[in-house]
């Protein structure tokens, strides 16, 4: 059985990345895709790495006749999703890679995320969409919230250790290392080539970075108490991956032992042997998580260190995962694409 | 049915990227992977990005039962590969990745490649592996020879052209862009990121690049009189892709015209319209190969630009498409996987 | 003595590079920066790698007192530019960084940029800035018009040849490999690192660069006939940096004792030994030009490839060098910067 | 007066660094290079990008008369660097960049270079270069060592913490990205361009990082009591530039405050206001350092970044500096040269 898909806000990278993995997945099938300001024109001529695929027009949301429809991929900018999705009806299903519906509390959505959100119920409906978490959940959702690619990444290194009580949660430190993808297509100056290439600087330091809302709902729930960790991106001169360093207290084989079960049937998530440490471009473009333990030389400290592709499993082909599970198709359809090295 | 792969020189670039392509492929199952100085080490310890799949230990040549065998990928070092393939079983097709194939009169070889062929027969037997112009006789060949990555890139272009007469033959300047991957993985002081990054430079400059050898055979016999081509290679700063600008003499619309009816019905060849060129990014990790035509301002001349990704179409790619022939398989089978945007 | 200096359009690359370059420099002040949008700004607030620096605070250009100014470098946009020299006294040295008054032809000028001259007696006036070929005519300019940076390296190569009439004019083909900051800091989507670093293509394909009209009136001008080249520029994944491909038809002995003679005395030009050719990369933030030649195997047909910085040599350094020229001070002053490698 | 300066192992990058930056010093004149595979090549061949500099034939260290020589900086390997000092006459004042004279405990070198030192008393009179905080003992020393690159990033973050005690010791860790030129013109997988570009990964986790051993020794002493910090460096897709991510536990104020107090009167170290974090891009090609201090969201948590160019300050920036001191020029002759960006 063919599935009919629609993807919102094609025209942006995860857009664009959620068509590659679709291009070759046997059972679904694109019958719409909105781009607001690009409406009218050819997917090929926005992105002419797709133009050798036979894609439907780009249209205006409205245009979309949501009744052929059996589940949207929404790529929409924060904000606006939530306000479409609400007008949805309710009988797509539907997976959202914005942040609108990553927080169940009002609260902290509005602490982190500067404002009022326009579809409560939904946010409480939403399941988080952390696949290796949250698989049964995912399976009978009708909404489907993708996780921030910076908090997909530290929570692989880290919700096992702290539901496994294996390390000291008043002491983890997460210093990750983002490629410029994840800033998505916009227009800035420090994301010029001239500007990025060559640099590399570290940015909402102190605390500030939205995806600390995610790292505290999760990490306070797997825990039973708050747990509050402190976590320094860095902007880096490269184009897809990340590459998360975690310091944390605790002991080096039991850390590992506990990784290694917690993942020990996953197919994209890879422990690597101890003293190991995976490299990003190991994992690009692909949906693959691989994951290294080393003991530090001071007793009782670890280093974790984990790398995903932002664009895949960090965004579209987690959410591509999870609408496998919607759909009743196996998890791994169409995402077992192997890494493109070098 | 399932094809019984195996891969001898499986620790290069072009032998991994066999791997990552025949991972997704329905009917090919890996039996055997060679790599003389890597034999008993795992793929996955060679290609990280490859652990996640299950292949055979790296082996010497000698310990593979071809009996077992029904198609061989020979990405061996040239001049070796010849001794290699010369000594295989006749029962055993042979895509070979190497240069010792692509020159069918052995003076032309020893002029180019600097000695004597020690497999004069098979070289004559062997056929020239440019799909889109030897399908036919690809599918029933026993060895197919390969071409040079720019010597695809510059025939995709030119070969048409000459053959339907369309420009003038002794004005063709073929400038090539070729990313470094194409170097393979030898250890140079040019190819390191320190002295490539932010840096590029022709090289093998006034027609001394070996591809020419691959030119002058495969036009001159196009043409039905000697074609002689002038060609300059650039190393690029980048990873992946060949960008050639041809300046020829003739007339914009005969060339593309000539183009679009030579590319009409192929599945990996795309003309952009008139006046358009192409990216080498937007085939990044593709099959597919796009070309663009302009008039320059001075009347008769023209400009065509193509791209393709060397490791993929320009090798790798281009390798499982002659496999496919050989074995009876559909040509795209395994090779529709989109571009890797950004 | 000291000179008075001042900057207009300091917030852009050619500016910021004015500033690296006279931090330096003995016998120059700077008293005065205009930005119009960042007027009030520090100049290491907007270019963080000059905050050690004791610079004039950004103002607008109607706030700076030209009495108090010796020579002026106006690094405009196209356009502005021209209205903003004609407003100023004509007691002050101009060094123009924009195309504004690079071309003599007011109908030249307004084919290639769309519009009339608003002040086309300075047309007529400014010498045009090739420091190595009108070396006596700025020594004594009012005002000078710096080249187009793709222009100054197409000039360097062809330049001599054409006016020792060794090389067929009717048969010049210029390909050019451009780095980013060429493009300045403007916010396009192809400029982003996500787009442009592992992707190259060629731009203005088919004669349409604007620096054509610069080789047509210097060419034609030194030949004493119509002389028009093929020119295609290509964007490439690098920040910094002009390598010329120019294909000619002569003899490359001829050629190379051409340029050789040509650049003997010059402290900027280096030619290479014969069969060598440059590497964009060794003059990178340098003020040096490489220039190599080379004979192809067709008889008759030489190459010869020549790289400079386009924000040093192709723009503001060969500015400081036409300033040292008109202030009196060695030409070599500030610009003997070792290129910086790796 | 002009000073007679020798450069031994003039082949690898720091060698090159150095006669880039003597380049434009006033009073250093290059009369000996050695560089024991390239003896009897130019410079310029070996880095063309120096091609313009008037400097000796490379030679062997035999062939060197350091009666000659005022003072030899000594870019040679690891080991090798210890015999060559000890064998020179003690009238030419030494800068050592090799690691051999860091470490004045004959153990702990042992402990981190897996050997025994072979010039023990030099060991004990060499004078560690850290010019800010080894200032007047350098300019009364015969030799000077020069820093480790990561080394010296650390140290000006948290040298001035530790001696103020405004840091908890037992809580220091130090996550730094590193560009590649730090390892020097070996030829390693690894460091090539289809590797490493687009690909990042930490290396030496656990502690292992030789460059602790100046950690421990450095800091120890200067809190009088043993300290011991984590460390783990990443390998960055860039040429040049380290970035150290320090997280500390005290008071952000008090840690500013501090820092602000240390580099007040220093040329080349500037402490950003209070919330910045520096770009490793914005100190490039430079002798600067850039200090950025900013308070995490958990009370008591401090994050402190540091950026420099390990070439420069990291290395041959750092050893001019010295050089300057020991000779009695100004400390900052030749190294005022602005950073190059873009």
């Amino acid at each position: 059985m063919t599935h009919k898909i629609a993807i919102l806000g094609a025209s942006g990278y995860t857009g664009a990345e959620l068509v590659r993995l679709i291009a070759t997945h046997p059972t679904m099938d694109i019958v719409a895709m909105s781009a607001d300001r690009k409406a009218g024109m050819e997917m090929g001529a926005v992105f002419p790495h797709l133009r050798h695929l036979d894609l439907p027009t780009l249209c205006k949301i409205e245009e979309i006749d949501f009744a052929d429809v059996d589940l949207c991929f929404c790529a929409l900018p924060h904000a606006t999703s939530q306000r479409v999705i609400k007008a949805l009806p309710d009988t797509v299903k539907v997976v959202d890679l914005s942040a609108d519906f990553r927080i169940r509390d009002p609260e902290e959505y509005a602490k982190w995320y500067g404002g009022q959100h326009d579809a409560i119920e939904l946010q409480q409906e939403a399941v988080y969409g952390l696949t290796e978490f949250y698989r049964d959940d995912i399976k009978t959702a009708r909404l489907v919230a993708g996780t921030g690619c910076n908090a997909a990444t530290g929570q692989f290194v880290l919700r096992p250790l702290i539901a496994a009580g294996v390390i000291d949660l008043d002491h983890i430190i997460l210093d990750l290392k983002c490629a410029v993808s994840g800033a998505g297509r916009s227009l800035k100056e420090n994301l010029l080539h001239a500007e990025l290439s060559e640099g590399y600087s570290a940015y909402a330091v102190g605390g500030t970075h939205r995806h600390l809302g995610e790292f505290d709902q999760e990490f306070s729930k797997v825990a039973g108490r708050e747990v509050k960790i402190q976590f320094t991106p860095h902007l880096m001169p490269a184009n897809r991956g990340i590459l998360a360093t975690a310091y944390v207290h605790g002991n080096a084989d039991e850390v590992l032992a506990t990784l290694e079960a917690a993942y020990a049937d996953e197919p994209f998530v890879e422990v690597l042997p101890k003293g190991e440490t995976p490299n990003v471009k190991h994992v690009r473009a692909s949906n693959f998580c691989h994951i290294g333990v080393v003991a530090d030389r001071i007793e009782g400290r670890v280093i974790v260190v984990a790398v995903l592709d932002n664009l895949t499993k960090g965004s579209s082909g987690q959410a591509l995962q999870n609408a496998n599970l919607m759909l009743g198709e196996e998890e791994t359809e169409g995402l077992m694409l192997a890494p493109v090295f070098p």
